[in-house]
């Protein structure tokens, strides 16, 4: 199973040429898209938003990450495998997050190189072939070498909005499990309380709960909370 | 063949998990996109929009309906088999119209329930089982009890624009087939005269017609009727 | 494989409805959604993106493109082979220019028609059924004959932004192997320099480059060049 996780948009020119590239190389592989709209540029967030999905993703699966705002620039590619999952992407600290927090982690620099690498689509040249050929369970194409990551994040908490979603919830990179239920929150000024869920407060009322992957969220019941705060991502929570 | 029906936005973190859970459940089912931008929280537009889309669904297919403002709530789940479909989503009256419509219509309360179990998103955890589940041709493990559904809209048209597409296209609740073609329509206080096709009328002019689902559909010739009329869903017609 | 490529949005109604009749007709292909977001009813700027993503498509392939104001209307619906590709969709424009750039073209008249054919919603109706077909290799049922485009817009360039993308980059009808690199252009009234990508810039400048389907793209580093230029598709490039 291939799982896709980018900034391209869903709309957009370049998830179907990705796919394209996947299904000559790797046919049987299933391909499933995690997330098109990672903040455009913000590879912090997205590595927030990655570790979190990356909780949920089967061992044996291959994840294709890219958010590359210095592709074609000197940064390298790399490939990790984080307790059994691999991830492929760029080593701009997108993936460190999931590997800092893996229990076992291993590295690997990539030596393979497509005959033709354009200078901006790196997703479709060089990360699609490579996690084509790791879907298929070969690892010996793609030429790795152990190493460690050029760029990391670590493994802490962020503490800002990682991700607005559809609804206009806001996404933080805290994980729920480390903030005490009692604990109000501050965001752009405007105190937040704890409730476990939407129905649990007034029509248009905004708190923060443990969403879905195990994230404090801020949102609002049947409302929009970035509406409510005009917030968006790199907003500072305390 | 399981569809996808949901106000989870295309771009978002959700509708990737769902199929995540589908693809390790029933991996041999097909899943198709139905829609995943239903008007947020408006259960009764979405009922309205299922139940039209649901004429054209193939029996023995499984649909995943979720547009679930009341999640971690009291509202429970439901499955309804409707004309040889099955529907799987929240007791909240979504599922109700297309039930309502149906030739021949079976309820099911739904017993089974997963080991985690998240307060805000059953759309993975408890109805994408489920519907993978009735997908494999299983119809024990969701411990499934003959019920009547606990809200319901009922079977009758609804004279509101349920959706606005892309286009900006007013999609309504009105079935075309029992609306008279010599009869204007009234929208925000401007008449609306009836015209077969976008090609019959003038480049901008707005129009009624039957769309390709036969609903009522309030459009303009290579322009937006939503900008022209300044329109959204839950405006009423008359 | 079939490749679709249209002005549907991603999010709406339409794509699924295709997706299931060609699920049904032709279950062993696998879909690709190439482009569902080209500039509505601008069939020039679609026909400009599709000729240069066709250059990118397998032969053997299917593609359905569909970008249709007149649908409904008097045009005619046409396939195209161009270099062992398929293209499905109106005769409107919209795959002229792959046609004209092919080295080996044949065009066809489609007689085959549906039972039941929507005023609004061929891609549904006919385009997809005939997609199936073909990707089945059916070349009998479609009722093909030999036949000439009604509408063409050639092979040349056009210098115009025909898509704007997520990231908002400008993507003209410019093929860039025919620009000089020490060209400037003008758009909007301002001149943009070369560089051969974002990473090759500062923060926020605003460059022309080769993007990766081979056009020149008008774009700023870790910036959105539609916000800086405020264009959009139809604006001239000199």
């Amino acid at each position: 199973m291939i799982f896709l996780f980018t900034d391209f948009g869903t709309g957009g020119l370049y998830v179907g040429q990705v796919k394209t590239v996947l299904q000559a190389r790797a046919p049987k592989s299933p391909v499933i898209d995690l997330l098109h709209d990672a903040p455009p540029f913000n590879v912090k967030a997205g590595a927030h938003l990655l570790a979190a999905l990356a909780a949920r993703i089967p061992p044996g699966s291959v994840t294709l990450a890219v958010v590359d705002p210095g592709v074609g620039g000197s940064r390298e590619p790399a490939a990790v495998l984080a307790d059994g999952c691999w991830f492929v992407g760029p080593d701009n600290g997108l993936i460190s997050v999931a590997a800092a927090r893996a229990k076992k982690c291993e590295v690997f620099s990539i030596g393979w190189r497509p005959k033709e690498l354009s200078a901006s689509f790196h997703g479709r040249d060089l990360f699609a072939p490579v996690a084509a050929m790791l879907a298929r369970g070969d690892r010996k194409t793609p030429t790795l070498k152990k190493a460690a990551l050029a760029v990391s994040f670590g493994a802490d908490d962020l503490g800002e909005v990682i991700y607005v979603d559809h609804f206009g919830n806001l996404v933080t990179g805290l994980r729920a499990c480390k903030v005490p239920r009692d604990r109000g929150l501050v965001i752009n000024g405007r105190a937040v309380r704890y409730a476990r869920v939407f129905s649990d407060v007034k029509l248009g009322e905004v708190f923060w709960y443990e969403n879905s992957l195990g994230l404090v969220e801020i949102a609002a019941n049947s409302a929009s909370a970035q509406q409510v705060l005009g917030s968006r991502p790199g907003d500072r929570l305390s």
